[in-house]
């Protein structure tokens, strides 16, 4: 489906069928996100994608019982960096230089800079742009759904540092953001299914100065 | 162009060459970013269109001389929301029920709840949490700029408050969060066009757990 039409199409819904999402738009969904620009390409964030029913009801429990999280059939958690440190950075742009082929010093002095400037904020605003970042993703993953006519619902309602816990989180370096349960609508039981899609008068959103 | 291919199509464009982005496709990435999902639907972030060229010249000499602020043809600003308050939640859900044909307090049990919630948060923490959704609406440009084959170049690199005052932001109750220069690929002059697109180790980004 073509990118406008499905995010027309698409809704944050609110009820699934159980139905289960193709391994191969699950992978395409995943793709977009790993695809997503991060600022300076660190891409300071990972998804986990649960399955596992038990912990799925785990999930559920501590995310006001939304049912999506067990109805839907990939349950994707993006979860971002808790701050930058001197090896993470390290490790992706050796990583970068190497895939290039370029000496391993290449970027030495732009990623000293960005360590020396990431490295002296406190780790509070290091998780916030990280977050941020991982918002691009997710941004990618809900539109590369709907274009798939998958559905799925972005989510911020759940208890993060519970949801942490129950996926061992926190000794990874990385805190819960976001879930995105993958499925498909149930149209019969979502009440907001039939409602009308309604974005603010776009003079509200749009301001040119030309 | 599909979805996929044009985020791999895509890269953060270091140098461009002046061409106009004709006018649909540009209303093409500003719909993508004011279709993208919001917390609670309320779209807390505007975008602004520069392409006045003293302006962006102006704006060029706060975000580090990037070149590619004067030589898009149309320069978005995404500003979020500085906080959420009382009325611009109000105002949201009014304008929600009224588009829906539904009473006016048909959503005020859920809306109430929202207001007490965000209005007894810090404005840095709500602002924190506006800039977030301006991540999903900016991502979703960013896609629907490739898809259309026009070059972008997500940026978060300028003095956030000297854009603020230069747009005058503050007044609007909005902060400046990121650029977005829209425009055309200079191949022969654009050091990072050739470079092999890298992102880390798909198993470093993805987590399954079955």
């Amino acid at each position: 489906m073509e990118l406008l039409t499905a995010l027309k199409w698409r809704y944050a819904t609110k009820k699934m069928n159980g139905q289960v999402v193709p391994q191969d738009k699950v992978e395409a969904i995943l793709d977009a996100a790993y695809l997503a620009p991060t600022s300076s390409g660190l891409q300071p964030y990972e998804v986990i994608v649960v399955t596992n029913p038990i912990l799925k009801e785990k999930i559920r429990e501590v995310a006001y019982d939304q049912s999506q999280i067990t109805d839907s059939s990939h349950l994707l958690v993006f979860a971002a960096w808790d701050t930058y440190t001197n090896k993470r950075i390290n490790d992706i742009f050796l990583h970068t230089v190497t895939e290039r082929g370029l000496p391993n010093d290449a970027m030495d002095d732009y990623k000293n800079r960005l360590i020396a400037s990431y490295t002296s904020r406190s780790d509070q605003a290091n998780f916030e742009h990280a977050a941020r970042q991982a918002y691009i993703g997710f941004g990618l993953a809900i539109a590369a759904a709907a274009v798939l006519q998958v559905d799925a619902t972005p989510m911020e309602g759940f208890d993060n540092a519970a949801l942490d816990r129950l996926l061992n989180l926190e000794e990874r370096g990385l805190k819960s953001v976001t879930l995105l349960p993958l499925g498909y609508r149930d149209e019969s039981n979502d009440w907001l299914v039939n409602l009308k899609k309604v974005r603010k008068p776009k003079d509200q959103f749009i301001t040119a100065i030309a």
